[in-house]
C-alpha cells in the first residue's frame, strides 16, 4: 500500500476536505447538519486571518494519474482559550477514510496536532466524541485523554440560528 | 440596588476578573485546576492578536469609593470554528456572584453574546456546563439552547501538559 504522508493542508485542498467533512458526518449520523460549501473552507482557513488549521493525510498520485494527491484523512483544529489553563488547542474533526484505517494514520494526524499545541505554548489539547463511537473513546483513552463528560459531567449546549437571533432580539 | 452596566472588559478588570475566574471554579468544585494569572489575562486578551473577549458587569462606585467600579459578572468568549456551520461564538465562562444573582445579569450578558455572534457572522453560539448545576441547565434551556451531549452523545475529552507532551515525543 502506498504510503501516506501527514501535511499541513492548502487552499487547493478544500474540495477533498469537504468531501471528507461529509463523510465524517454520515459516518456520525449527521450528515444533516452540514451546511457549509467549499467557498467558505476557502475563505475562512485561508485568507488573511485564518479561523481554522488542517492538516491531511495524502497518497501521491498513481503512476499516469493526472488528479494529483488524494487525501484520505484530515484533523482540523484551532486554537482556543481556557480561563485556569490559557491557550489550548482544540481538535474539532479528525477523520479517515474507511480503507485506509488501522494504519496509525489517525495517531499519526493527533501527534502532529500534539506538537503544534507544545510549539504554540497551550497547556491542553481538546476535542469531543459522540458516546457510541466506542473506537475512538478507546483510541483517545489509550493515548492518554481524560473523558471530562463522564469524570467532571460537562455537557455541551448550543444555541442554533434561530435561538440565537431571539436571544439577540433579532 | 445600584444599576448593573454591561460593557466590554478592559485591561485593568484582569484582577476582578481573575476573582470571579476562582469564584466560578470554587463553584464548580474544581477550584485546584486554576493556573492561569492576572499577568496571563491581561497578555492573552489585550495584546495584539487577543486570544480572548470578554464582557463584564460592573457596580458603580458608591459615593467616596476611590477603587473605581466593582466587576461583579462576566462572560468570557472567542470564536471557533465548525466544519457543519462554520463561524461559531464558544461562551467559555459566564459568572454572576452569588449576591448578585436573580436580577438577570447572566441572561443580559449571553445575549450580548449572541448580539456580537450575529455581527460577527456566526451560525451558532456554543458552551459547555456541568451536569449538577441543574439551575444554569434550565436558564440555558429556557433561553432555546439545546443539550447536544444528551441529544446525541457528545463528550469533551483533553489531553492535559503530561499527556500532550507524550504524543508530541517530548
Amino acid at each position: 500500500m502506498a504510503s501516506v504522508r501527514i501535511r499541513e493542508a492548502e487552499e487547493g485542498d478544500c474540495g477533498q476536505i469537504l468531501r471528507l467533512i461529509r463523510e465524517l458526518a454520515e459516518y456520525e449520523k449527521l450528515s444533516d447538519q452540514v451546511q457549509i460549501s467549499e467557498e467558505a473552507l476557502r475563505a475562512d482557513g485561508f485568507g488573511e486571518n485564518p479561523l481554522y488549521r488542517c492538516l491531511v493525510a495524502d497518497l501521491p498520485p498513481a503512476p499516469g494519474d493526472t488528479q494529483g494527491p488524494r487525501v484520505v484523512g484530515y484533523g482540523l483544529y484551532y486554537f482556543i482559550y481556557s480561563t485556569w489553563k490559557g491557550r489550548t488547542v482544540y481538535l474539532e474533526d479528525i477523520y479517515v477514510t474507511p480503507e485506509y484505517r488501522g494504519q496509525g494514520i489517525g495517531s499519526k494526524i493527533i501527534r502532529r496536532v500534539a506538537q503544534v499545541a507544545l510549539d504554540q505554548g497551550c497547556s491542553q489539547f481538546r476535542l469531543a466524541v459522540l458516546d457510541w463511537n466506542q473506537r475512538a473513546m478507546a483510541l483517545y483513552k489509550a493515548l492518554g485523554a481524560q473523558d471530562l463528560t463522564e469524570a467532571e459531567g460537562w455537557h455541551a449546549f448550543t444555541f442554533d440560528g434561530e435561538a440565537m437571533r431571539k436571544l439577540a432580539g433579532k
